[in-house]
């Protein structure tokens, strides 16, 4: 087995090789970063930190229950949301799992730890790379786990809580776990229309993902966390990994990111209004935009060719989407930043094409 | 499945109950608590939180490279040593594993995850909790990975690097991998008496793993790291598990760590000064001590029932050995902390005793 490295971020290889300031559009954090009052609470739990972490994270999950909205003992918290996908592969231990396609690459990496089987369902352009109707005829009797993410990275296509729903019951009929990945979901402009939190109670099935990752800016902490009801994937969630998976610093950093309440108003009027300038900008400069309803953008150039090498050469990074299933080199993804930053991408994809068709001319 | 936590420090759930100050003899870290300078880097580090972590820890690595003279490809870090443990299991997938009864509860709940089978190398009082030459005869054709801790833990005993490399040569011949845990080596008085870190080169089957945790008392942060020049085992590390497990803030931690060769030192003088006092008192007041070669002391009450209890009650935490198997409620463990912190735990030993023998005077 080769190991390969299949996401965006890696600022580190990039500046290694070509030292200097980039602009990363790679992932998809809150454009804010993080608040000042998480950086003062992390130094400030460094002062514990001969300790071990609290391996229960009981002040956390306190904390996160008033949030969600929702008993502390269907919580788990996790070393990122990454790492909870891996550990519900070796809790549940699935003999096939039905994914989207394309969607986060890390579901078809954890699963194949386990050796678990993986059906597709292919989201398709001409349908807006939206989950349609037909998706219930791909829960055949085989599939034991189905993960749906939700707006789906890297499409930012959102499932209606309806069509949710209808999945769920046929699921929890044919004795199928769901995984719902609302990791973006707080980015979206109705959360409440689309999240399927509210099933929780009635789906011992459902298990919901979720991560602070990408709303308070804090990739570098990792923390992350699964809501359940179901009290047995729950034991095993625990006694899939290590007790002390979430560090003390980035138990600290939650509870202290849950109070920021202004930060968060701020940062999705932010992203909303600036999620719409992208789309606007990308679609006058002749590109497709698909989907795109969290703080990333999702688009397909055509007549481009290499455009996240182009503009890399001019201190940008952005998601090429070459290596998700089902996309080829034509597809990208960036994320929603500040305006200023916004306007510079837009400015330099512009200079990109007017040297392609300058090129063309020749 | 159910879950139950085997660790010592959740101070958490002691302070919970019973608000106050605990003297924390349960966790093994060391006793001059984290560097200054580490908690300056932690802090400055949460300024680029924002990015994700370096997926492959190049600084860190080349960091470590350096300490433990090997090359930064045969280094894989992880989300504190357990962490790696738990991936080890899982990228290996052993279908029985040789452990040593007493040790350290988190190879045998790794292995589990992967439904490996598991034989106990019984460790026994009447041999001082000492690994015997008998153990080549438990490495059956069934075996396909042993576990070493040396020094182990809870006994603190270390096996000699003689009898090391006779069964590391035996391993290989047998298609057996051998993990080699030297978390506690750092605070022996000659680690290269006793660590095989120089036989990795010539022992694809031979996995040696380490943390930061304990010799820089860095619990709450989270970080360890395994040596193997084993390629496959390598990939198969990076492959079972997130991409991003190590935060920001462990690998800031951990660079900034390597630089404090003073405190090292300090502390190993310190540890050993220490390690010394407590043996020769808990001694005097009639205790039998094992092994006790780290920074860490095993030792048998007779007489003195529930001294765990009984010294909550006076503030002080130490870690019963009661749910480690082969041992009984008799055996505990306690840090090796300053002589302040020393010293009061052997006084209310003291006063524990004195009690109980007025008690049986009554």
């Amino acid at each position: 087995m080769v190991y390969k490295y299949v996401h965006g971020g890696d600022i580190y290889s990039v500046q290694a090789n070509r030292p200097g300031d980039y602009l990363d559009f790679s992932v998809n954090v809150n454009p804010l970063g993080l608040p000042e009052a998480v950086k003062a609470a992390v130094a400030a739990a460094t002062e514990e930190c001969r300790n071990y972490p609290d391996p229960f994270c009981r002040e956390l999950r306190a904390a996160l229950a008033g949030w969600e909205k929702i008993n502390w003992d269907d919580i788990f918290c996790g070393n990122g949301a990454s790492e909870i996908i891996f550990r519900l592969a070796l809790a549940i231990k699935p003999r096939k799992a039905l994914l989207l396609a394309p969607t986060f690459a890390d579901y078809a990496r954890a699963l194949q730890t386990v050796g678990c089987g993986i059906e597709y369902y292919d989201l398709r352009a001409e349908t807006e790379f939206r989950v349609r109707e037909d998706y219930s005829a791909y829960l055949t009797r085989e599939i034991d786990m189905a993960v749906i993410c939700n707006p789906n990275n890297p499409t930012g296509q959102l499932c209606s809580k309806a069509f949710l729903k209808r999945v769920l019951a046929e699921c929890r009929e044919k004795n199928i776990f769901v995984l719902v990945d609302e990791c973006f979901m707080d980015f979206t402009d109705h959360p409440e229309k689309y999240s399927v939190r509210e099933y929780l109670k009635d789906c011992p099935n459902l298990i919901i993902l979720k991560a602070f990752t990408k709303l308070y800016a804090m990739a570098g902490i990792r923390l992350g966390y699964a809501l359940t009801v179901n009290r047995d994937v729950l034991d095993r969630l625990k006694l899939c990994g290590p007790d002390w998976a979430v560090s003390s610093l980035a138990q600290a950093a939650g509870i202290c990111a849950l109070r920021q309440e202004d930060y968060v108003q701020q940062s999705k009027l932010l992203v909303q209004t600036e999620r719409e300038f992208l789309i606007r900008e990308l679609t006058a400069l002749g590109l497709k935009v698909f989907g795109s309803r969290a703080n990333y953008i999702f688009f397909l150039t055509e007549g481009v060719p290499d455009l996240s090498q182009k503009l890399l050469a001019k201190g940008i990074i952005i998601r090429s989407c070459a290596d998700y299933l089902k996309l080829n080199p034509c597809f990208y993804r960036v994320a929603v930043k500040t305006r200023e930053e916004n306007r510079t991408l837009i400015n330099r994809i512009k200079d990109v094409i007017q040297h392609e068709s300058r090129a063309g001319c020749d």
